[in-house]
């Protein structure tokens, strides 16, 4: 099964990159995983957040193909612990899901479009973090998934 | 108002370190706010997590003055948004509370005694994140928070 993430906007800072490289690379042991960043939209100040949106979303239906499952990662998604993400991962694996597409917006977050066309949203948590953060929050959770689907000793809760 | 992040076990990779220690700086803008670690308790591979967590609260309880309103991070505790710990935050300022101190706990938890004698907690997320995730995501959370109270751009949810 192959799983990607889809960002909306580079990670600049050193020790965010190093630290989400860091969980990307060990979960290559586990699936075919890898992060794709979108460039951020060009606007002016004055450019409504809508437009921004729709913007977005465009380059990122760009990146979705036929038969991917797709998460948004959203604030008003579904709550899950641990233990039930790593049992929807693996109900992926069983179902022989080909690729599951996780998508973290922008600032601003996801057009209307986005939300109608993909349901399936999942929230970190219900407080707002940096977009930088949730990408490294993800992926360390999504290795711990992965950890705990192959009873591996990293999630001691 | 002085807020102190007390945890159990010292931070030992640097990115972690770094990033956490910005948000500290950042912070200090705002409010007196200090960390400190707690040296993790010598214990063996049969040690019991029971006795492992006993003796950290006897260290916890050692930094905790009369008077200090404290919270425990844990997935047990209340979940808020930014905005709802944002005011819980300006509730403490508003109120007069000289010292919050909150608490972040070791790979086990906490105490049962602990968790009896400070009822308030709060959840950060229903996820289970690595400690050194939780220290830096909590310091993010607390400085978003005062970003808020304060009326500053940086959280434009």
């Amino acid at each position: 099964m192959e799983i990607v993430l889809l960002c909306v906007g580079k990670t600049d800072r050193t020790f965010w990159a190093d630290a989400t490289e860091e969980y990307a690379k060990r979960l290559k042991h586990y699936t075919k995983f890898s992060i794709h960043y979108l460039s951020d939209v060009k606007a002016h100040k004055k450019t409504a957040p809508t437009e921004i949106k729709n913007e977005e979303a465009k380059n990122i239906l760009q990146k979705i193909k036929t038969g991917d499952v797709v998460y948004l990662l959203d604030e008003k998604g579904k709550s899950f612990t641990s233990i039930t993400f790593s049992k929807k991962i693996e109900q992926h694996m069983v179902s022989g899901t080909h690729r599951i597409v996780f998508i973290i917006g922008g600032a601003y977050g996801f057009s209307d479009s986005l939300y109608q066309q993909f349901p399936l949203q999942i929230c970190l948590s219900q407080m707002t973090f940096s977009h930088q953060m949730v990408r490294l929050f993800f992926c360390e959770q999504l290795y711990r998934a992965f950890t705990i689907i192959n009873n591996h000793p990293y999630h001691n809760n």
